[in-house]
């Protein structure tokens, strides 16, 4: 059976290894601590980051890049956003065929303003890369592993390897849809995690249920405004990769994101709860990149800017929320349906082709 | 200060006076019961609707729908669906001005599959009716009387008739957008309650966020793809009164659509259920009034129709979701791109006239 590399042995690469496994594919599966590789290929389990599974035989995991991506078709791309820089140069030394990279990282470069996709893209040579697809849903690893019912989008700007993708991937747990819009799929996977933090801002100022669903809300419509300026199309936002991620990681009390903005609504400042934390909390960085982008692109952002002062302005997080209650009064929707309504005509026109 | 008279006296309904109260409003609550008006009014208090909350001295309630509608040119509807056809005749004996009726119930009738506002401008004779507005969004009634941040939209065929709602509801804790989409906004209102069901089967069987989040948001695209037919505007669901609502309603185990799909998850029957729980839910009629709108309008709604056989055909729910997660596989949002095209079009020329 054909060989898949995995680039990435935290929870949610090996989640992805066991369902590519699953489907009958040998997958090896790079990862830098030589004893998590022994671990992996030996005992078959990886119990820092998925506890208590078993994982399929037909998984492996080396510290050795070439020996992992010899031979493949796909590379499987799991590594963190700000690790991309310098895992992805190592391809051009070492691929000897092309090939299609479907990444499954969620972020945006601040000062480039860069989508994963496009960071493959200047990265990795014209002639080691077939096609760049996004895999993205709402998915926590934990219950992918656990064989639960999950759904995600697969989306590419080449229609056949976004095909490809989703034949590789779907079976009777894992449900892929394919979408072409990879700009709002990737958008949406980056920005969630700004609401996260938000969603979490909330509840440690011991709001309720109204005011977490009005912030999920409206900051899913501010990121529809910006994606809309960027390119995507706007029925992207209330599908998996949008809504529904958003839906996952803003009511669950494990996301990072959110419990970084627990601590900051219930008076903690930043730097404390980064320092306490130790680990990175995309959404902070997600924050300062989608502030430029907004100013870059004229969109108004009124969560995201009162997030950004919160942050790093020290904006008293009460005071923030109240600000966005006292705005002018305002129509729901038909900003967005003046600024869409073109956009999604050629859209439809380009899917009928 | 004007008056304005709200019937129903239930949790959603002593709400809704509470925010009008604070505006400086007179609130006359109308109630059948004659021990509840004299709670309301004597002790200022509802306790068994909103239990530990005291109420404004501008509300007052009575058994007499004639006393409450005296002089009003607004009354606020928050009566059970079931009762509407009951209730709106009364008004047109009793009415001496033409009103506004801002009505904030949920639902679709089975076999007419009329919504709330068509339901009013059949039963009350148009020399007594002014305008109909809707106003519905993410909104615990308990979270709203405790002053915690909340967002709604009104909605009304006729624009200044919207604006004036928002102006008297509008203030520092409560957030009124407003939208023309009247369509959209009582479609979701009403559907959301057949995705709660299911949210609460899914978490009955055990299964995890993944596929309540893929639930919620395929079920939201099904609930889109009617609305489009019924002349709704996609972006619509997309906003409060859609996935706002939907997030609410699915994620609260006090919701008691959630509560009756859980036992039925858990293996139970509808009518063990239903008789359980003694009161009506609301999302079980639904599901039957969605059923015949998506037959006769042609639209596919898989997680309906899986649902329908759950509750009427005594479908095992595992075998439900089963079928639902083998489905062939399918693009995310091109049906709707097409569909809604040429819809967001026409509705962007009529906003910008």
């Amino acid at each position: 059976m054909k060989k898949i590399a995995v680039l990435g042995a935290g929870s949610w690469g090996t989640a992805l290894a066991i369902v590519l496994a699953d489907n009958g594919y040998n997958v090896s599966v790079w990862t830098r601590r030589p004893e998590q590789a022994l671990e992996i290929t030996g005992q078959k389990t990886n119990k820092k980051y998925l506890p208590g599974i078993n994982l399929p035989e037909n998984i492996t995991a080396n510290t050795k890049m070439e020996d992992v991506i010899n031979g493949v078709d796909t590379i499987v791309l799991v590594t963190p956003t700000l690790s991309m820089r310098e895992v992805l140069p190592k391809l051009n030394e070492k691929l000897q065929n092309p090939v299609t990279i479907i990444h499954a990282s969620k972020g945006i470069e601040p000062d480039s303003l860069k989508r994963i996709s496009e960071i493959i893209e200047e990265e990795v040579e014209e002639k080691h890369l077939k096609s760049v697809v996004v895999l993205s849903g709402p998915s926590h690893a934990e219950e992918v592993s656990l064989r639960q019912p999950t759904t995600v989008t697969v989306s590419s700007k080449d229609k056949q390897a976004c095909e490809d993708a989703q034949d590789l991937f779907i079976n009777n747990y894992f449900r892929v849809y394919t979408n072409q819009d990879i700009i709002g799929v990737e958008i949406g996977g980056a920005l969630k995690n700004i609401i996260a933090l938000g969603a979490g801002i909330s509840d440690g100022l011991g709001h309720g249920d109204n005011s977490k669903a009005a912030l999920m809300t409206r900051g899913l419509a501010e990121i529809t405004r910006l994606g809309g300026q960027l390119g995507a199309n706007p029925l992207t936002f209330a599908g998996l990769t949008g809504i529904g991620d958003l839906i996952v990681t803003c009511t669950s009390t494990h996301s990072r994101n959110w419990r970084a903005g627990y601590a900051i609504g219930q008076g903690k400042k930043l730097d404390e709860v980064l320092s306490g934390m130790g680990m990175a909390v995309e959404g902070v960085r997600t924050t300062l990149a989608a502030s430029q982008l907004a100013e870059r692109y004229g969109v108004s952002m009124p969560i995201t800017s009162e997030l950004y002062k919160v942050l790093f302005k020290n904006k008293n997080p009460k005071h923030a929320v109240d600000d966005l209650m006292k705005r002018d009064r305002t129509h729901e929707v038909e900003d967005l349906t003046s600024v869409f309504a073109t956009q999604l005509m050629d859209q439809s026109k380009e899917n009928n082709q």
